[in-house]
């Protein structure tokens, strides 16, 4: 998004030292300035490059776990986060949506044009969302601009998944009551090429994936 | 939103010592802890009290060049903020809704739903929509926290911003090319008891009134 004074978002444009004693506002005396404050500023301030991490896996394969982790770890180096996950997004912004094809990717186009505004707002954003299918995870990252999507494939295998089963869905799935559910009577596409794919069997311990991640924003400079 | 460890949106806690060893992840050895990080350390880390600004008035009496210059007078601090705008909402998370009774009752509510968001982020949050009716108004400040929400009237008489018109919309309108457009043929509810009124009728600069907003802040040591 463009930041100088010449950013076509801005209407009009207001001098430090011009009052608009003009009510017309269109007169040489009373063109305004406003140095609108911009992503690159707001990034400067937080000294990192904003991004998206969008965490993809199976229900249990520690997408949350391991995203607490980076913002925990990006924290303690000072750096800005914020996470979009079930919690705060389906009982807030999304509340009104059910689990439909439709809404399904309404859902998605939501967190999606909100990570935006996050990642505008120069904060490196994380979200944890199952994402099963390839199409609403290529929907997101055609919304950002190049290089802020940053995909972390969470992969763990189904039966570890299941036997976490932290939330009890699994069971659920299994005895019926729950369905279309990931893993068990929905597929899980894995991403073809993901930016970020980090194993988390139980091989490593969740922080050790979390450096994972962390490595990868070190490396490519976005902290 | 609380944040400590107890945090109830946290489903299970993760050791930084412990492996995920054992695959039911519900032995006594898997108790996880993510020490997650909530909007106090966000606060904390950037020197700032969050909360939402909510500029309201005419079209014209300058809601956005107010709140840009109170962006800029922040940042100068070191403090970080956000714009929520026409620009940025209407053409994207919104980009859906018209303008029925219904479609705007839903984009006021996204913007109240993603101004919490910003806010639980740590963000100093601004958003700069006319939202002539009260009720709207009363539904975002119903959905933040007590004293999150700070309601900023700019405060210029119809004429004043009909003069300035830097859209050329009162003409639109008083041609009839635009109905109900706030003023002409829609009413503006005046706040009743805005926490900040400011008067942009001219007899101060724009900075200047911008000047009184950051006041405010300093004065209920947000910033």
């Amino acid at each position: 998004m463009a930041c100088s004074r010449n950013d076509p978002r801005i209407d009009y444009h207001m001098d430090e030292n011009t009052r608009m004693s003009d009510k017309s506002g269109t007169t040489a005396n009373t063109v305004w300035h406003a140095h609108k404050i911009c992503r690159h500023h707001r990034e400067f301030l937080n000294g990192q490059r904003a991004c998206l991490l969008w965490f993809t896996g199976l229900s249990g394969s520690g997408k949350s776990t391991i995203a607490g982790l980076v913002e925990e770890r990006l924290h303690e180096q000072r750096k800005l986060t914020y996470l979009l996950d079930g919690d705060n997004v389906r009982k807030g912004m999304n509340g009104d949506l059910g689990f439909t094809d439709a809404d399904r990717i309404e859902n998605i186009r939501r967190i999606g044009e909100m990570s935006k505004l996050f990642v505008d707002a120069g904060v490196i954003t994380l979200s944890a969302f199952i994402s099963p299918f390839r199409s609403e995870r290529a929907a997101v990252r055609d919304l950002m601009r190049e290089g802020d999507f940053i995909e972390v494939f969470v992969d763990a295998p189904l039966d570890t998944c299941e036997g976490r089963d932290p939330k009890g869905l699994y069971q659920r799935a299994r005895s019926g009551e729950i369905k279309n559910f990931t893993g068990i009577d929905s597929p899980y596409e894995r991403p073809d090429a993901p930016e970020i794919h980090v194993v988390n069997d139980g091989s490593l311990s969740p922080r050790e994936v979390a450096d994972q991640v962390v490595g990868y924003l070190r490396q490519r400079q976005f902290i």
